[in-house]
């Protein structure tokens, strides 16, 4: 099993980076192969826009998605988003680790989805969905709040639970073909005490294992 | 009526360019008071990150909303920050306009977002949605999608309005107390001929009209 885990996430002395950091000691002990990117830690440019590919000047009168399409069939997207790819087609899990920030990813993760998801690599006409080109993959989010259980109910604070907020990043996964699995919840990530962030840490080890014996015993999960 | 302006799209040549355009001429000939956030021409920063704050290293074991809370309150949020801060201060309404990337904002944008709602300034413990600190204050968004409006319906190929999508920016710019007004979308916007891109550019005018004339009548969409 192929995993990528993708982590947004800009304090290095966070819950998340411990949460973080224990998936990668479990996963030394259990031996998937495993890529990482930090996407803080590494700088990852957040931004969509020309710079991204080595086209001439006249692909700046396109769309965003075009010249991207085009930069990739022409091997010109910059490195940064080629390595990206590389990992995502080796990959047959990828994780996202992020805080949930206004309902929705952290500007910096955004901009991975924004870059990486690359028309003709990801997606193409025809190719979306059960025919998405990253079909045989799985994917699942890992996500703290800082809003309790409670706020995320149809009569709660916001009105609607945690499914809702996540949709728009599933219904984009699941737009390349990528199947997605029930994702791991964090909520009050910054009102834990020291038993709750124990029990946390245990159900996500217990959570990243079965994860893992899933994968190996459900072949119809595994690339193809 | 003040009209703070956010625009996000990285293409000078392109539909919206040309929308944004329309919208700034009408104003010039309605003569709201307008200020304009050209995010990709300003070179917006979209990462949220300590960079943001002039606070002491010590802060940096904080989760950034606390560091932001903390910065405001210390006046030491960075300049492009605070410009924004100013702005949204000014402004009764906000208008953000984007192209629906990802079933979302452009990362761009959704750095904006991160960065500029701050603790302390957007809302605060128990100043959110009725009582949020933005509220008197109304926005609306301005969205362009690839998929037809006919993908954008519960058997359609989103299986999903667009205001499923919408639900996450909306809910945000709600919790913050900001009122937020029906949304001007634009369909397939790639693949307009000029007879249905000069009948979205009347409607949009007229709406825009129509946004400042009933906000003109109707005091209590006033800010106070």
């Amino acid at each position: 099993m192929n995993i990528l885990y993708v982590y947004a996430h800009p304090n290095p002395s966070s819950f998340n980076s411990i949460l973080k950091q224990h998936a990668l000691d479990l996963f030394t002990k259990l031996k998937p192969n495993v890529k990482f990117s930090n996407l803080y830690a590494d700088n990852f440019k957040a931004i969509a826009d020309w710079e991204d590919f080595n086209l001439g000047e006249v692909e700046i009168n396109s769309q965003y998605f075009l010249a991207q399409q085009e930069a990739y069939k022409n091997q010109k997207l910059s490195a940064d988003i080629s390595m990206e790819l590389t990992k995502i087609a080796w990959a047959d899990h990828i994780i996202f680790q992020f805080p949930l920030w206004w309902f929705s990813t952290p500007a910096i993760l955004k901009g991975w989805l924004d870059r990486v998801l690359v028309k003709g690599f990801a997606y193409d006409a025809g190719k979306i969905f059960n025919d998405g080109l990253l079909k045989g993959k799985t994917a699942s989010l890992v996500v703290t709040t800082q809003s309790p259980e409670s706020a995320y109910q149809t009569n709660g604070l916001h009105q609607a639970t945690i499914d809702t907020f996540l949709h728009h990043i599933h219904h984009t996964l699941r737009f390349v073909g990528i199947k997605t699995l029930a994702p791991f919840v964090i909520y009050s990530a910054f009102n834990l005490d020291a038993a709750q962030k124990e029990k946390i840490v245990t159900d996500y080890l217990t959570y990243l294992e079965s994860l893992a014996e899933n994968y190996n015993q459900n072949t119809s999960l595994k690339n193809v």
